[in-house]
């Protein structure tokens, strides 16, 4: 996997890929900084589907009597192990050998904007999963459409619309639960939040840096 | 579904099912409460398999550079979501719905044997994995056989050999790692308090009671 930088120059089109559930798009910093470090975006990208699929989980357990997002998120924690495994297998491709790696910032310091009291605690954490999922979508979007290595892109796209969907079945549990005004106020509150956390580059290359 | 008390008389050959892995077979009690409460069991069941999938996600947490359990956990993990998905339509065809249910002693009394320090702790969590799995398996089985309703004996029938295949895997991920007679000692000790623990009879049906 090359390091990306010969094709750092020729100017890129973020808005393409430009999301509206989310309050500003992905800056150019962090794609150069994610092209230019494939390997390590990669295992933490294993790392985040494995988390995912453990978010969809937790949930399920602390909600075990909500029958439509119990069945939404069994479809998703098993797309997200699917997804996990995939990303193993392009790891095994590469030679690149699974192993731990530190968190960025980002997951704690949306999940400590989570309220602790129900029923603000529920809409809190599928507004949050579905702005994570949401910026998921858009920087894999992002990898896809500038990655250097063809077949690493063509892998990314290939995840890209599951992504897409899964904010929407965490956007769609939450208007079903909560009034749509309250839902959009509150959204409208945690993307400015989620859209802060990354205006400042975290200094190791993450999916979520 | 019928309470089962109709053919809670004919004597029943526990012994058809028994698990050379454990050290006691299950009770002819445990069969009579199961059969008798089958509406419980069903929904313990689904817990069962989500609880499943959670220790499988947990593992891998724990042990991220262990490429063989993480693959071999990652296909537990999607069966048991694919079982829980199976059992909660089980619940759904007979108008069971879901909702938390109190867990039995038997997995917080199997987790308080775990060693806290490695390597003895991988150890040991695997051949408690293995334990509850193959406990599981006979149980299923058990229920498969004397169930009286046809159709929920065939789906239990349907998940036995799965469960078989995962108290295998563990089994064998055990004894990649560690030398055979220390693994072998360990799970003679472990399958002996494992049927202390289930050998009165915890009042609630459970899978596990
Ligand atoms: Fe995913
Ligand atoms: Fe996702
Ligand atoms: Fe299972
Ligand atoms: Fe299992």
């Amino acid at each position: 996997m090359g390091n990306g930088s010969s094709i750092n120059n020729p100017p890129v089109d973020l808005t393409v890929t430009r999301i509206k559930f989310l309050r500003e798009p992905t800056s150019r910093a962090w794609l150069d900084q994610a092209l230019a470090h494939l390997d390590i975006i990669l295992l933490d990208h294993s790392h985040c589907e494995r988390k995912a699929a453990g978010v969809a989980l937790n949930l399920m357990f602390r909600y075990p009597s909500n029958v439509k997002l119990v069945r939404q998120l069994t479809a998703i924690a098993q797309e997200e192990l699917q997804h996990f495994e995939q990303v193993n297998q392009q790891l095994q491709l590469r030679g690149i050998p699974l192993g731990p790696l530190a968190a960025p910032p980002y997951g704690a310091a949306l999940n400590r904007l989570i309220a602790r009291q129900e029923p603000q605690r529920l809409l809190d954490t599928l507004l949050v999963c579905a702005l994570i999922e949401a910026r998921s979508h858009e920087r894999l979007n992002l990898l896809a459409h500038h990655c250097p290595d063809p077949e690493l892109g063509i892998f990314f796209g290939s995840l890209v619309a599951s992504e897409a969907r899964h904010y929407g079945v965490y956007w769609q549990l939450a208007t079903e639960s909560y009034p749509l005004v309250q839902v959009t106020e509150r959204l409208t509150q945690l993307a400015q939040v989620e859209s802060d956390i990354l205006a400042s580059l975290h200094p190791q290359p993450r999916i979520h840096s």
